[in-house]
């Protein structure tokens, strides 16, 4: 039976509390299938479907569940059972869902663990939030340096069931230092006798357990890796980050990035998790900030209150010239900020891509102003279609320039590129779209 | 030495274009930082530096460099370099850049190539753009269904060196055709005699050649795959895409919903190769439409022109407001965008986003009402400041709750959520937001 009939039937079952038919039915689903039927379920329910698996396919299924959700259910479980079910999840997974619980519950539970898993625990739950230490795994296959490749691949075949990988193999010395990787492939290939020294790469990517996992990211997307070895002060191995997480993490940071380029700081959390509090004051700080740099164009505004006065049909206008200026800034910004972010464009390219943009926004602004100049034409003749026109050209050249340049200032001085939101791209155009706007009319409508 | 110093070492050697030296150098590099170094450099530097490399070497920093300068250094090549080039580069990356060449080199090149090589190539440049079948590599590691364990690491020991990777080894029948896939560390585990049909796993994913590259993505993201195996209409392997492919997909899919997010068309190449006039066409279909838009929020104004006319302060608060009603829809949006693109957020929790969107937009109208009424207080007395904080309120909520519903209403109808881009949530916002404020405005000062 395909998944998708599997996961049909499943949902049936679990709606008609079908029990028998759950218990032969979920433990053919994969873990990230199983998760998703139980996310709209209520904690009861995914209890009594989880206990028709055994003890690992639990934890898997558990381990894909939202943090919230398996904080719950946790708690409704017997302190042994939950001693017992996070045993067998995945050390990194095992560690966040631990963080996250009482301080009562996690003193009583760590008791009941056995000592090997109690330390790992209470190690992986020491590194910050966002650091390499927390996102790694410490289930890692390693070998001495003395040993030869028949007797690395006996050690292998004793760690495989323990190590979420044995594809990369860690190279220790006796204080557990990182001395090198030799890969599975390469073990099969070489004859048993061959010193395992002669084959291991030695010039590897390591990573300290409180950089930034953004920067594990970096590295296993620069460098294609499989793991990326994470290591103490000491240069000691405590942990790998693998593809997977790296993949999680990659797109959590997207998010981020998406969220921080229309003003929502990072939510900590997922958007259907976060407490309306939360998203309240994640969404404020920006929005009342913004509101105060409006003013801008409310004091430009009204220092041409007698040209408003006058001309009644430039007013009109505003919206359609503010916000085209806007909208080409926060194309330009965005390009940057993503290209910045993507390594393809560099700090030192800001000369070239200012005259790259120059001859876009140049055209960008003619054509607009040949698009507008005809409504101006029809509502105010041709004094009022040559204000527009002049304005528009102007102020989506300087929103787009504004636009363009304001991510590189921002990196310069060591923030992050993406605060350049389309938000604030748009507000500082808007100020300056005002201004402008008045003055060309001053000017031409001879005020 | 450090890759850093490394690095640094061999900038100064290509400055000085000093061949000893960068002979010495550039086989140290790891190939993503010698690339890096090579694309500041004209392509006779380049050239220069690459043939110090052996071919393997060669073809995987070659491999890392921008696709346009590929090109341009393998136009320069012989033919009979360039066909030796190639057959040494990925199959997936060989396939990218041959097509990028005219159809003349094409022809006399593939001619050059050893008849395996160039069947490859044929059959993996005929897949579409974006498509699985476009991002998958060829050289995978394939067992008949009826051999054991022992045979089955022989075979594997044989194409090693062929395969990207041998991590996971797929179960094929006579025909090709896909029937499972086994773990190396599997094999390494199970004894010699065991039939390989016996520790196979059956239920595996598999993607087709013509589907959408996302969908390779999504898949390898939600099953933490290491690689995924491409089939074509029979059923047959064709094909893997591995983890690293598809990070650098995923990446390049949030560049493009970043880049849709304010309105600039998917660019097909990187910021910093687009050509001028490519950039300019991806950011002026929208900047237009917006124009033609925002003459919605003109005909308000303009229905409007005696109030104004009365109140010319007024004018002063216009930008302000459409603004912040612009800001807290490009929120509301962004929000969801990212949350039905991540899957945290489904088709069906519309109604309970809806009400959470409400309160926490209620909260921040409110809040932002309190701050502009002062300004209003002070600007044209206490008629002003209510006309002013109903009208934040009132814009702020119809911004916020337009922005959150337009991603569910493009995904209802099949588009993709992302189109809901910020400036076009602010165009909307500000029409209404016009219409909203000149109506309280009449409404509250009895005009």
């Amino acid at each position: 039976m395909p998944q998708a009939a599997l996961i049909a039937h499943l949902q049936t079952a679990v709606t008609q509390q079908d029990e028998a038919r759950i218990a032969q039915l979920a433990p053919r689903l994969q873990a990230a299938d199983l998760a998703d039927v139980l996310r709209d379920e209520k904690p009861k329910m995914s209890r009594m479907v989880l206990n028709q698996l055994d003890q690992a396919q639990q934890a898997a299924v558990f381990g894909y569940l939202p943090l919230k959700l398996q904080r719950r259910i946790m708690k409704k479980m017997s302190l042994d059972a939950a001693a017992h079910l996070l045993s067998y999840m995945d050390s990194d997974e095992r560690a966040d869902l631990f963080k996250k619980m009482d301080e009562a519950w996690q003193t009583q539970v760590l008791k009941l663990m056995a000592q090997e898993k109690r330390e790992d625990l209470r190690r992986m739950a020491s590194y910050a939030e966002d650091t390499a230490g927390a996102i790694m795994t410490s289930e890692y296959a390693s070998i001495p340096e003395s040993v030869n490749v028949g007797e690395a691949l006996d050690i292998v075949r004793h760690t495989a069931p323990d190590a979420e990988t044995i594809s990369r193999i860690f190279v220790l010395d006796e204080q557990q230092v990182l001395l090198g990787m030799v890969k599975l492939r390469d073990l099969i290939l070489a004859t048993p006798n061959t010193p395992v020294s002669h084959i291991m790469e030695t010039d590897i990517a390591a990573i300290a357990t409180d950089q930034d996992q953004e920067e594990a990211v970096r590295l296993i997307s620069r460098y294609d890796l499989l793991t990326l070895p994470v290591v103490d002060k000491q240069h000691r191995l405590v942990g790998i980050v693998t593809h997977d997480d790296a993949m999680d993490v990659a797109e959590e940071e997207a998010t981020e990035d998406m969220l921080k380029s229309s003003t929502v700081g990072n939510l900590e959390s997922s958007l259907s998790e976060a407490s309306l509090f939360i998203l309240y004051r994640k969404r404020i700080v920006w929005l009342v900030l913004l509101v105060f740099a409006n003013i801008v164009s409310a004091a430009g505004i009204a220092l041409y209150e007698d040209t408003i006065a006058q001309y009644i049909v430039l007013v009109f206008f505003l919206p359609l010239l503010v916000g085209s200026a806007g909208n080409a800034g926060s194309q330009a910004s965005t390009l940057m900020v993503r290209g910045l972010a993507t390594g393809d464009v560099r700090l030192k390219d800001w000369g070239k891509m200012f005259g790259r943009e120059f001859v876009v926004a140049l055209g960008l602004g003619v054509t607009m102003a040949l698009a507008v100049s005809l409504i101006g034409a029809a509502r105010g003749g041709l004094p009022i279609a040559m204000v527009v026109a002049f304005s528009m050209v102007a102020v989506v050249m300087i929103g787009s320039l504004v636009g363009m340049t304001l991510p590189f200032l921002l990196n310069r001085v060591g923030w992050d590129p993406a605060t350049a939101s389309a938000p604030l791209v748009a507000t500082i155009a808007d100020a300056v779209g005002v201004l402008v706007y008045f003055s060309i009319a001053t000017a031409v409508l001879g005020l």
